[in-house]
């Protein structure tokens, strides 16, 4: 196994303001991936039926968006039933209730989103981009605000006092921008369940957004374009003591939402031909001022190394043969001329 | 919403020898549990049948132990189908794969565990113990050994060369002693999915230990015993700057498992009978070495506590008639004397 594997420093360093250092991945080459997961081993040992009681999770919270619908499970469910000479029953405890972890997964016009319990971020947000989508312009962030996700439970949920002073804008991970298409969909971007604690000036308000443009602007070569963006909470190596550590504020009082380190995107850009060819791009990029001058190709790492960071996986059922890589067919360099007046106008409103 | 929560500080602090600090939680009672979870909100536009292949998301790693069976989906599935006057198909994206997270979770004869794939340690461990299950002895650690553990797909997985060297304990979460009723019961406490980085002198095998000891006692009084175990990561008050910071360690190189800062059990004693009275009892520790004088009622917190610290729920299904406070019924006490002299003898095989 070893053998195969790769040390890569996903070289994700902000450059001189931002003191955030490289995160070290051992990565496996995509042709290897796992199969252990998509091939659950058979017992043969018999099958007794379990308990009812110990059968049922709680439902997954689900909220309804106006134009979507929701068959969505996003639970876990374990029974385990002893053998007939086991003096013990580990699966009784679920008759109380099964503990989670439980993915809020809430599905809205211009997005999906995977929330996470503990740090009160999501998981992941997808959304989905085309040259079509962009060019209606029904939606205007003036009319949308800010909410707190019933898609959550209120124990579990972020809040908007949690944002309140904390110093951080609260960074959409999916674009406002990107869903102008309907008022209605631009406001549920606005879900926190669609929000990080970004750093604001020199990060969310500048090269993060130019990094949001550059994803639209990949509509000019692709008709159909797929991104998944999400936080990361990677370890920096301590000079003191040479240790790995992982450090993060938490904001709230009580301390309720946690800072990511890092935020990544995993782009999917399509040909549009049915089992055509798919431009793949990874970034992780530091929660942290970036000069608009370093390249974006810094930030490019494997797809493995957000999986490894993230505990997610992406591309599982893409073919290798389906695969391209995004910054060998397309420019993956940000435009910050012009672009950066406008930002300007608009960068109260971000917060 | 805010005028029925209350500020409660869970005192974890491990006393004069560790800098281990308290952790503020917003708490809401119990009697007031959020139902928004059990109640899906339907939705009146059409429902309209998504693609086949955005259904299906990979089926999660099961590991087939010998004496159990395991219909165990641990995934999550969204399916969001877009309205017909929609330009965009957010779930299209799942084609490629459904992101996760997975939870790993691994039905064993003596424990169930869920695996975090991100921190690479568990989630959650859950056992029982009864008294009849304690006085068999057929198993004995020396014949035991650490395995890492195949349910978990290899590049989430936690490994033995993670811990080498690392200047922690492999920390059973379900201890190998409540395991002695059958060889192989004990040998599967061994695995890694069973296991977090533990400070071994003062804590693993010390105050740590005699906690264990304490939940297997409790089957003198009460004739069935639950116990679910796990790793936490709360935050801590920087003095300097007065923001809370959470800050741990990873072991491996590179970088891999989370060295958790706190570790917690929550405590379900039955009374035996049919929907009869359960006594509940929650605990979190710090990480740290903790003098043996330190009462254990010190680190008795309300449920709710570790629910918001964890991201997960216990005990949701449980009427409130039939809850009692564990520490209310029971002397909540350790037992130190003899004890520690047998603990120092094996303290070397807890490594």
């Amino acid at each position: 196994m070893s053998k195969t594997s790769v040390a890569v420093i996903a070289a994700v360093s902000a450059g001189a303001g931002a003191a955030v250092t490289a995160a070290m991945y051992s990565l496996r080459s995509s042709s290897k991936v796992e199969t252990v997961a998509a091939t659950p081993i058979t017992t043969t040992s018999p099958a007794i039926s379990p308990p009812k009681n110990s059968l049922s999770a709680p439902s997954p919270p689900v909220f309804a968006g106006p134009a979507t619908t929701f068959p969505t499970p996003a639970t876990s469910t374990a029974v385990a039933v002893p053998g007939a000479d086991s003096p013990v029953n580990p699966s009784g405890l679920f008759e109380y209730g099964f503990p989670g972890p439980v993915a809020d997964v809430a599905a809205r016009q211009a997005l999906i989103s995977s929330f996470d319990r503990r740090l009160r971020n999501p998981h992941w947000v997808v959304e989905h981009i085309t040259p079509a989508s962009l060019a209606i312009r029904d939606g205007d962030r003036k009319h949308s605000q800010f909410l707190e996700d019933p898609a959550v439970p209120e124990k579990f949920r972020a809040k908007l006092k949690d944002y309140f002073r904390s110093g951080f804008d609260r960074g959409h991970q999916v674009p406002a921008a990107d869903a102008k298409w309907n008022q209605n969909a631009m406001d549920e971007t606005f879900y926190l369940t669609n929000m990080c604690p970004q750093v604001g000036e020199g990060f969310n308000r500048d090269y993060w957004a130019h990094f949001e443009d550059f994803c639209r602007r990949l509509t000019q070569t692709y008709p159909s374009v797929r991104i998944v963006t999400g936080p990361l909470y990677l370890p920096k190596r301590d000079p003191t003591d040479n240790k790995w550590y992982v450090k993060y504020e938490m904001i709230g009082n009580p301390p309720n939402v946690a800072v990511p380190t890092h935020f990544y995107k995993v782009i999917f850009a399509e040909d549009g031909k049915v089992g055509g060819n798919v431009a793949l791009g990874a970034f992780v990029l530091p929660n942290a001022p970036i000069p608009n001058e370093k390249p974006l190709t810094d930030f490019e790492v494997p797809v493995e190394a957000v999986e490894k960071a993230s505990g997610l996986e992406f591309a599982t059922k893409l073919p290798v043969q389906r695969r391209k890589r995004l910054c060998a067919e397309a420019s993956c360099a940000l435009v910050i001329k012009d672009y950066a007046d406008k930002q300007k106008a608009f960068s109260k409103g971000k917060r």
